[in-house]
């Protein structure tokens, strides 16, 4: 089966997210040791709140206290940075209206990964609309084109379309995984992610 | 250092979390592995919820649905047989008591690792009477001095004691460990844990 097609993760992802931002640092080497494909699908994380009813961790005090040593303890078993932002938890919105601007220049997985950097080792304010024009431009795209697109109604539209087709495939929290119809969640199930990618890889 | 004390983990269990299940099938490895001495802590998962505001994953309608093929993911992951129980959620009270009780025999370990098989991978209902006398029986201890002391108050206030204990500790959820004040929440961080005592190991 030498023309068989090589299998899809899709990675619905959301910068607010801390669990997000560590999956981000190992979902490319998964990938690439699978010969899979990645396509990284931004989401809005307080849209899939609202629908499903769940919560931020942060909301219960006892894991809001865990939370912090948590995400430390990762990163340190990751070999990554992680700085809190000078905001937390931090407006999102303008961020993964912008992925999805980028979408057309082929540049949103750059941005999606650049964006997670720049808010959780450089610790900035994603929501400050300095921080993402510099960032759309650092990646070669007409900065001032694209965030024109970013406040355009097909843009906002095709956001929301997203979430809701998370939200409807069984989503609930951030960092989401699919194959096909099979859903992984959080940054700790990249384990199971790579083994069902070993499992079903072509021959 | 040749006298230096081996790290001792903390494992905080609930029969009723098929989580703690999981990670029962697993410490062991990791404790030999590192040459950690390993205490069963026995705890009432439903107090600590009722303590800290947390429920149980499956009170979130999507997170339910999820629950099960995540449950079959990890157990296919590990090689264990997973099987759910004839009376989910359930009553884990008795089988707690029970593992107390044996404490002063030395077979509360060993209990806890076969009170967990019969719930998982038996399905059998752990509040049954003669489910856990049957068990307490096969560890080689007298069942029915250990069922009456089950029922004795001192065994009840260890109990809510141990219970105490892991909330004031920062526990929210099952399973939880601690080496000294460091807590790691999950199955899904067992890794870290395991990472975490071969950095800590005596040289």
């Amino acid at each position: 089966m030498a023309d068989a097609q090589p299998p899809v993760v899709e990675f619905f992802w959301d910068p607010g997210s801390p669990y997000t931002y560590l999956a981000s640092t190992r979902i490319q080497a998964v990938t690439r040791d699978t010969g899979a494909q990645l396509r990284w699908r931004p989401f809005l994380l307080g849209g899939v709140f609202q629908a499903t009813g769940n919560s931020s961790p942060v909301s219960l005090p006892a894991k809001a206290r865990y939370l912090r040593e948590d995400l430390a303890a990762w990163a340190d078993y990751y070999g990554v940075p992680l700085n809190w932002p000078e905001v937390f938890p931090g407006n999102s919105m303008l961020a993964l209206r912008a992925a999805v601007a980028l979408e057309e220049d082929q540049l949103d997985a750059a941005f999606a990964r650049a964006v997670m950097q720049v808010h959780w080792d450089k610790a900035l304010d994603i929501a400050s609309e300095a921080v993402i024009t510099n960032l759309v431009g650092q990646l070669g795209a007409d900065a001032a084109a694209v965030m024109k697109r970013v406040q355009s109604e097909p843009v906002k539209r095709r956001l929301r379309a997203y979430t809701e087709e998370a939200i409807e495939r069984g989503a609930f929290g951030a960092p989401t995984f699919f194959v096909g119809d099979k859903m992984f969640w959080g940054n700790d199930r990249i384990p199971l992610l790579h083994a069902h990618l070993k499992q079903i890889r072509p021959a």
